[in-house]
């Protein structure tokens, strides 16, 4: 197992993260690596900024991904929020802790994926920082811009509920892996688990909703969670309706859940696999984007056993309930 | 031992960060905690962005620093980096991997460190990120910006070489801990422990150096492994002078060497305990920076005996000798 001294293992990072995804030629960079920060141009919009840490034991696990894979999720992970705000990319850091296990091959696998992700939403990696742990973390910070970012506490009563992008296939996914059903079962299944191993961040999807939806958030914890985040920010209730849910996850996403003996709709509505998928409020339809329900009042709630806000399901019979707002949890 | 849901732990932060040190009424950010991701106000410099991580036995022991202590430390170690550009300081993001053993009381410590810190260097922290982990880690990246960043790339042969902050005695500090002698050993003792624990960024000074420094960086690893990352990416030899360094620790810092019984010259050299002292190049001198030598050219070396470039010392005797980039590791 080779390891390199730190000096020459921040060489090795910056080639990926300098290399062929490059900095050279990008004039939003001043300064990347090998300073003691990067230096970017300044933007002429308003600045939106997340940070997305992914942790082994609690976010991934070795056996069921390779490096190169944790490196793209973790990147992923934290572009899907610029995506969220309706935002351009620019630019990325990226802290590592790595335990004794990353030799220097597995350090370049890791590097590959962050690189590969960060050239496929064109944010380059200008800068990071390196350190030893017990644990292997990958941090990624993300700047982008955006005129009006789109929050979550704007949706308005009336506007339609859209989704973008799969939910609940990253989910499947991630059980079968931990039911130990293997890619090869079946096609669906094999869907499901690369949706999990390599979610993709829809930037585009995010920037198609600009100056059209109200609000929006990214699904990462299964759509009854993440939409209660939105329905409280903004003081209303929203509404989906089953069969909507049900047409959409036609397909590769039902026969995954028929193999695993789950109810599509659970999978949906609870499974907590990040999938990053987009929710939006709008007033019309945003092309790429699904209409699955409706904003209402929050007082609307779900009719006599109404919880205030969140989420209410309409079911295929035109009865409705309110959702609880829990998602499976990380590994079961 | 109390530990509040995800949900609550958020809300904890939330107070700490928003609250008295707070973004009310701050017209730079637009966004803070609570949405997909931060939204500032866009800044006509360029901006000027870095991240820090401090992970638990290889940065902070408990034993030895309280949370508190930690939170505020690890806000300091990424705020150096903004100083030694000479770049304003505007925001934070905070990544918080938590170890079982941080309850809520813990976390609240953690926070208020953060926010003192972040209070102290003008700079709100507006979002962040909280997972689980076996290890605890504390991740700040830190947005500033400066019209022109100083780099360690530009200094000049025949710049004056100066220094700012304590030089050696954080690791001094290190060093009493490790040895267990205890602050109340003597008073030089206990500065040394508290510089330690509780390290400033000196952003007024690397406001003070715009317009003059020609190059720059905060030592955090020792002088001569530092100073020779100015000398490597400016393609020159840094000149240091016994003399100057021995007149410029004189006074506690050689009276708690003396108790450790180590030359006070090795600790300013190669004492590694994160100062975040400022090492600068300048044609001219600068308000709070002490010269402590000169910059030649690289093929000056140190004489006969001469490695390229790197830090060359010209001990009291007048003879001139090259200095081994080596800084102590952490935790000896």
């Amino acid at each position: 197992m080779s390891r390199g001294t730190e000096l020459a293992r921040i060489a090795l990072l910056a080639k990926r993260f300098g290399g062929a995804h490059g900095l050279k030629g990008d004039a939003r960079i001043d300064v990347g690596i090998g300073d003691d920060a990067a230096v970017l141009e300044p933007a002429a919009a308003p600045l939106v900024w997340t940070i997305d840490a992914q942790v082994e034991g609690t976010h991934f696990r070795l056996d069921w991904l390779g490096w190169e894979d944790v490196g793209w999720r973790s990147f992923m992970a934290a572009a899907s929020d610029l995506a969220a705000m309706g935002a351009v990319p620019l630019a990325a850091l990226s802290a590592l802790a790595l335990a004794d296990e990353v030799d220097d091959a597995a350090l370049d696998a890791l590097a590959r994926g962050q690189a590969d992700a960060a050239s496929t939403v064109s944010a380059p990696i200008v800068g990071g920082n390196l350190a030893r742990g017990k644990e292997t973390s990958v941090t990624t910070t993300l700047l982008g811009y955006a005129d009006r970012p789109i929050l979550r506490s704007s949706a308005r009563v009336g506007d339609g509920l859209y989704l973008a992008g799969a939910v609940g296939m990253a989910a499947a996914g991630l059980l079968a892996l931990e039911r130990g059903v293997a890619s090869a079962a079946d096609p669906s299944i094999a869907a499901c688990i690369q949706a999990w191993r390599r979610p993709r961040a829809l930037i585009d999807r995010g920037l198609a909703m600009r100056g059209i939806a109200s609000a929006a958030l990214d699904i990462s914890d299964g759509l009854s969670r993440d939409a209660s985040h939105i329905a409280e920010a903004s003081g209303v209730t929203l509404v989906v309706e089953e069969a909507l849910l049900r047409a959409r996850a036609a397909g590769t996403l039902t026969s995954a859940a028929s193999l695993l003996g789950l109810d599509v709709l659970d999978l949906v509505l609870r499974g907590s696999g990040e999938d990053y998928a987009l929710l939006v409020t709008s007033p019309s339809p945003i092309e790429g984007f699904d209409r699955i329900g409706v904003v209402e009042s929050a007082a609307s709630g779900s009719g006599s056993d109404t919880a205030s806000g969140g989420l209410t399901l309409v079911r295929v019979d035109g009865t409705r309930a309110p959702v609880d707002p829990k998602g499976f949890d990380h590994f079961g």
